[in-house]
């Protein structure tokens, strides 16, 4: 047996193991967005630098002034100057759960279960965003060492714990890092396949920019009866500026929005074509039949290619059960756009505060309170040796061809591995549509997380030759 | 001394007895909305029943599905079937009292207290709404037994215990006793004074109705990345139906709406005119500038008799700290229109329910769970007899003409009074618009008070002559 197949073996016969660990991660609820939650995700990184240390990792939990970074190194005693050098990328903190009586079982007890559709999976918050992905590469190792006693490849893993909360420690822990962080490319575990069957690596990602915005109208709650009319209702305000945002045809009406946005090259427009991707299908699973975005582009185009404005949140006044008679003195709402091309995150931002300043009357008072920011989207180079490496071990596992594709999703770490660590990023995951991230009742595949394994510990033998 | 004057002579000297009276009921925690309270709603109604007893009235506590009812007749011995029967009402339920925290003395512990401003008030839950206002005529019913022996009219008091809580068993017990309650008129206790020198009759109330509407876009929360641009956001939906709800000019865009909506007469808008009402003050005392109502209508004209379009609450996606990049599947309002003249609360429903649906696209569901009912607005002729009667004594009281005033609130019963017993309102109040009712630290002026019991001295005096 060669060392591949038998890594392969160990890896299958190790899988109900390999599950438990990912389970015992699961159920610690490490979101980052909420202080709540703080020692939760110390828990979850200290969890992780203890396996990583007992598999032979130079293993730390790093302190950053948020939630604390596990990086990790491996050097095979037999590597040379020319053994190449990975990192591999996940993150261990989670989106919050809520709304949680909406999921079928505890989001932080997870499960395992086989659907009436015959298909295995596992349920809970983080299954697939991202604990169960980047613990198929973590396995994918813990496989190879326990085979053979080491990795083919030297191999660094950063695994942050503020992804789903903007990253902002992310930059300045490169920036004081770069030395011991750069690699050769960076691998980052975070993206969905193209379906169960078919592996995909994904090379175009949306940039991201938050913003939240406050209107106040009076300065206290008023009785709806007694200053209804001459006293001017925030929210009313809030509807007409997020009512403005898109025009009939889907398209964004912020001044500027478009710029830097370019049409998609024919070439990519003809390769995404010849996917026969089912838009009606896509939308069906999810309760729809129109596609909401810019008239005239394929659904592709507007996920993978177009920029959106979305609100995220709305709130204000009273939204308890039975009725109350207020007229709010603040309304809020909290919004994303997603970035393509050469947008950028400052101007949106920018241009969409002036707008709304345009847009609010005299008497009402606006707070822009997003943290700024942002990143503007990812285009990596489709003739990175990197790629052309992963994709001949996934079609080796998965018996059909990676499909080069994009992502309306935003994984800025590819931009700053770029920029402060000079390195191109490979994206491969097992994710799929249907995983319901940051949604209730998430879920991942049982045959994502083993294939996944398998998956990693062929490309790390690819890479290793 | 003529009769009329022993009585207020009597009652001014009574005034701390009946001041203690009033505090012996403060004290009792009638919070209709909590079951918690039921006990104390009782012993309120019990007290009132036996206070009514002592003076010679017929009184009853009578049982409801909910909180019970104090009904109480007093028939002077010289009464002939010339002698006018009124009926007052008020309620002894209470709001409840939290926020707690921000109470300067217990809610239920009365204090009596001169201000830095030189007025003396007294502070507790019920002061002013409605314990303090019913007990006006409770007292000026006991100085006229005690002086004189007698009432100057047949009187019925109705004391309702759920006024706060939407008043549910108000009509059946009003329907289940038609005979016995109908009056010659309804006299209520439960509105404020023009200024605290200036008396006033409230002679229009705006109708209300509520309504809720839940959009439902995708069948689940998704992710804002993978699925935005294509996937239709119920908040975008939802903003474009309320933003729609008014033109630039602050009317009201459903069609119809305004069906039975007539202009002011022309004798209204110059007595209204002649109050010099001070529309900055009243916009400045809660933030604001400009009046945000129907363009061309005076700020006493948007309150009195225009009606509105509110959103009291508004909600969808995460509402939570930080960020969530969620796409949700639902987005919900809770809205009141105000109504007035002839506008019927179902038609306007209806109005509003189809322009609702006519606004959202195919790929959406909308949901109205409002709770349907409401009441059309109350306007109470002016050259009704006992209004005149009772502006008469208000001046001789006050040596000010009572306003004519209207309200931009909603008081259902005098609805009820009309539509079930045939007999219109008077409202008379005595409180202010600082009473601070619904709120932490509400009060009642003693002026309010102690010149409350002398106008119904007076007005019982008037309305037996």
């Amino acid at each position: 047996m060669t060392d591949l197949n038998a890594v392969l073996t160990n890896a299958d016969g190790d899988f109900d193991n390999s599950l438990g660990r990912l389970f015992q991660l699961v159920r610690i609820p490490s979101i980052s967005t909420d202080p709540a939650h703080n020692a939760d995700c110390e828990t979850a990184a200290r969890t992780i630098v203890a396996d990583l240390k007992s598999l032979g990792f130079e293993a730390e939990l790093r302190e950053t002034p948020g939630r604390p970074m596990v990086v990790a190194h491996y050097t095979p005693k037999t590597a040379t100057k020319s053994t190449p050098h990975l990192l591999f990328y996940g993150h261990y903190d989670v989106q919050p759960a809520d709304p949680l009586d909406l999921w079928n079982t505890p989001p932080f007890e997870p499960v395992r279960k086989k659907d009436p559709d015959g298909v295995e999976r596992m349920y809970g918050r983080g299954t697939a965003d991202d604990k169960g992905q980047f613990m198929t590469f973590v396995e994918a190792a813990r496989a190879w060492i326990t085979t053979t006693g080491s990795l083919p490849i030297k191999a660094t893993f950063l695994i942050e714990g503020e992804e789903e909360s903007g990253s902002p420690s992310l930059v300045p822990f490169l920036k004081a890092n770069k030395a011991e962080l750069s690699c050769d490319a960076a691998f980052v575990c975070d993206t969905n396949m193209w379906d169960a069957r078919t592996p995909a690596i994904t090379t175009r990602l949306r940039g991201l920019v938050h913003e939240e915005i406050t209107i106040t109208g009076p300065s206290i709650d008023l009785h709806s009866g007694l200053y209804g009319g001459p006293a001017m209702n925030p929210i009313r305000v809030l509807t007409k500026v997020i009512a403005a945002l898109h025009d009939k045809n889907g398209k964004v009406t912020i001044p500027g929005f478009y710029d830097g946005v370019a049409d998609l090259p024919k070439a990519t427009m003809k390769q995404w074509q010849s996917l026969k991707f089912s838009e009606a299908k896509f939308l069906k699973e999810v309760g729809l039949k129109q596609p909401a975005g810019e008239k005239g582009k394929s659904v592709l185009e507007q996920v993978w290619a177009r920029p959106t404005a979305e609100v995220n949140g709305i709130w204000g006044g009273y939204t308890g059960a039975g009725t109350k008679t207020v007229l709010p003195s603040k309304a809020h709402a909290k919004l994303t756009f997603r970035l393509v091309g050469k947008q950028n995150p400052q101007k949106i931002l920018k241009a969409f505060q002036n707008m709304v300043k345009g847009l609010i009357p005299k008497d009402c008072k606006v707070e822009f309170s997003g943290r700024g920011g942002g990143s503007p989207a990812t285009e990596i180079p489709e003739d990175n040796p990197w790629i052309a490496r992963s994709a001949k071990a996934l079609k080796d596992e998965w018996r059909r061809d990676a499909v080069l594709m994009g992502s309306g999703g935003s994984i800025p770490i590819c931009r700053f591995f770029k920029d402060i660590l000079g390195m191109d990023s490979v994206l491969v995951g097992f994710g799929l549509n249907d995983d319901a991230i940051h949604s209730p009742n998430e879920k991942y595949n049982l045959s994502s997380y083993q294939r996944g394994i398998r998956s990693w510990v062929r490309i790390m033998d690819e890479l290793g030759k």
